[in-house]
């Protein structure tokens, strides 16, 4: 027992010290390491293979809605870079300078990507041409470096793991309808595999990427209550094709200029899974992404019989596509039990003498600690079952209530402070007038900034929470990662 | 017709100028296209295609022999780079250099990755520290850079695709074993999934890893006579354990040096497989990594039945797990087998209106241009035993057959630079002393380099080619990519 309790108080409670519970749990169930490379990090196996799942799932979604993978140089030409004026204002302060390569200095420095639009519009300039080429469908996954002051672990490093589409379309409103596309196919990815609730909404001009038209997003509310921005989609318009003299010739036989979109989520993923369903014993995963979904606990393993038994178990699970270990190690079960509970595995099945005896298994769920006895009949079936159904509904519902629990609606900028003070942060409905100066004012008066214009509106009132002239939006703010 | 021959002719024939026709096949195949980035391309979505399947199987195999991926950063700071002296001597002049972030210039200059040992070897020493630990046995698909002056390609470029396996033991025997592990796995890979011959052998010193206590590699012939490098796989002994102080405690309490390996493969495969199975008509891919496997042409679309009957024929296929495509365009036939020619998909179906009426479809096999008529009853097995035996036997045969009139036996100077007179370039086996002052007079009179010492010797005279002392190995020689 004393090594069981060695491993649960090894990390820090969340309401303690919510940054450092994080780090905790980032370093205990052995997801990152640090290196000498300031603000980079290495991933080590458990953290990539749940990066594996997330990658694996989308890529899927990503075929299936047309799209080809490619790869881009890492490199950008600093010219290159400059050709398109708001893109580069956005980038240039925050990008790494390769200036040498080898003993001579180089011609021109070249930029690690930080984004690739100005790669694949170099390309599209060189393979566009009519518009039978059209629309190009693409997408690569790769890292991108942004030379960050603060980092940590997958929320915000100076590189990071991504996958960024980028299409080229004939008409605008084929470009838009794909911006749309592509930030359901993010939330339908994070409410079902992630069991993560989002809210789909659009950017404020203030706060669109660099070079777009619009920008949409998915938001995201993490255990302290402050807003995770999981997954981005950019409508660019026509603004790159003019910069960088991509056009095509129309059916009219015209010249005309094609329409851009670009979208992208990161490994930032596993930092939104950490903070929307970890608890004070570790991680909780949910089973798509899990690497291991469950793991099999054999009890008074030395007793005649047990530990065939256990193998029974997990070649049953194995044969239902289960991704499932069984550990037999020397470590006493409570060690064993807490271990899991950190790394997040879904599922624990404990098999004892006593268990064989009545022709059972003990089968425990990480997210809400529930434990069920099941025949050894047909466990394997519940199993699955729970993990398939089960467990992803019961994590989604916790996290969807958790979030309407701390949405708040406000009509005066009294009552966010208030709000802030007494229910801590969260997500803040008001509505807004559409003027930046008011969203500036909202965030320099009361700490929250403004998430996203939801795609799902309702009318709180009809005056600006700022300066009360009429409202044009329901805004959710709040306080960002 | 007139559109086939053009599709035909567009490239250059092989014996008239092997490099031409190597470029033409990548760009009509849109497999890759140059950017502004001198030395570095887009991999286009057909070319990355032929590149995932490569890293689908590759991943498969190394999980199944016990092997877990991690992501290292793509940054290494100078002084990390230099603390083992061979591995800096080796990889520091051909460095990309990343001086600045934003517009500040960094206190320590950071290298991209061109390889990442000393990466892993920092972390080891963060996380080896009692035999209990290893073996750890990693691998990661990453991009590397190393500033070449000329590139091709896949073959040479400044930034490339490629896997890298690091792993570490506590014993200089399991680090071996593990050596040749992965060495065996790559020459299986080659045959099995490329169709492609290979020699496994050791590298002579001179030739080794910067940093290597010994390299094994796999060589390929090139259908132009030169060889190419597919593979390495590099044994470390415990020299960058002892330069980055990393150790364990052994199970007498004892702390003692660990040993390691690290071995790889690039897009320079795809480079490979062009060059092994390439013809005058474009490309010949190998099934297991095309991406379209086959290919169905309707003969005579517009007549009534044939593109229903096509889309069942499709249908069939596709149930099978065959990656398999109809073409229902507008062009022409002629024009269609000429571009999935050009494409290299292993199979082609043509179905026709009188082919309907016999009950029959028409198979066409890319690799050696046979056409076989098949019962439309058992055509799709007969197709799927074509993709899964016949073909990839077929190809590996005549690569073989290839291989092996190409390699010449010499047991004099002379005689090898007369055989390169009269039969061209070659694998030329040779008897040698072990001295690199005669490795070197080999390459410096006959322009043939040492290729490696293959494991399967054979005593062809009992003196060096070169001096004339005692003979220590057969050495494979040849001109190399």
């Amino acid at each position: 027992m004393a090594k069981d309790k060695k491993m649960v108080t090894a990390i820090t409670s969340m309401d303690e010290d919510f940054a450092q519970w994080y780090t905790d749990i980032c370093k205990k169930a052995e997801l990152v390491e640090y290196t000498s490379v300031k603000g980079c990090m290495v991933i080590r196996p458990y953290g990539y293979a749940i990066w594996e799942n997330i990658q694996h799932i989308l890529d899927s979604m990503f075929k299936a809605t047309g799209h080809e993978n490619v790869c881009m140089p890492m490199f950008i030409p600093e010219s290159l870079l400059q050709k398109e004026k708001d893109h580069v204002e956005g980038f240039a302060p925050e990008v790494a300078w390769v200036t040498h390569g080898g003993n001579e200095k180089l011609e021109e420095r070249l930029c690690v990507r930080p984004t690739s639009e100005t790669l694949f519009c170099e390309h599209y300039a060189n393979i566009v041409h009519s518009y039978r080429d059209l629309p190009k469908l693409y997408n690569q996954w790769v890292s991108v470096v942004r030379w960050e002051k603060t980092t940590r672990p997958f929320l915000r490093s100076r590189e990071f793991l991504w996958q960024e589409g980028h299409t080229i379309h004939a008409t605008a409103q084929e470009a838009i309808e794909e911006t749309e596309r592509m930030l359901n196919v993010y939330a339908q990815f994070c409410e079902e595999s992630l069991a993560m609730p989002v809210v789909k909404g659009k950017k404020t001009d203030s706060d669109k990427f660099a070079g777009a038209v619009s920008t949409y997003a998915i938001e995201a509310l993490m255990h302290d209550g402050k807003a995770l921005q999981a997954g981005t989609s950019h409508y660019f318009g026509d603004g790159f094709a003019k910069a960088f003299g991509i056009e095509y010739t129309d059916k009219d036989n015209k010249r005309v200029l094609p329409h851009q979109t670009s979208w992208g989520v990161t490994t930032r993923l596993i930092g939104a899974v950490i903070m929307t369903h970890g608890d004070n014993n570790g991680l909780v995963l949910p089973p798509a992404v899990a690497p291991v979904q469950a793991v099999i606990i054999p009890i008074a393993q030395h007793k005649e019989g047990v530990l065939d038994k256990a193998a029974e178990l997990l070649e049953k699970l194995k044969s239902l596509g289960i991704r499932v270990k069984m550990d037999d190690s020397e470590n006493s079960p409570g060690w064993k039990f807490s271990e899991y509970e950190m790394k997040g595995v879904p599922v624990r099945i404990e098999i004892g003498p006593k268990d064989i005896e009545a022709g059972q298994c003990v089968i425990a769920c990480r997210y809400n600690g529930e434990k069920i006895t099941a025949s050894l009949d047909d466990f394997a079936e519940k199993v699955k079952d729970l993990l398939d159904n089960d467990i992803p509904k019961g994590m989604l519902a916790k996290a969807l209530e958790n979030q309407h629990r701390r949405t708040y609606a406000c009509t005066t900028l009294d009552e966010i402070t208030k709000s802030l003070e007494e229910n801590g942060d969260g997500f803040i409905k008001a509505m807004w007038c559409g003027e930046e100066a008011c969203e500036d004012a909202v965030k320099e008066k009361t700490g929250v900034g403004s998430r996203c214009i939801p795609f799902d509106q309702e009318q709180l009132s009809d005056k600006c929470v700022c300066c009360g002239k009429p409202a044009k939006h329901m805004v959710i703010w709040g306080k960002a990662y």
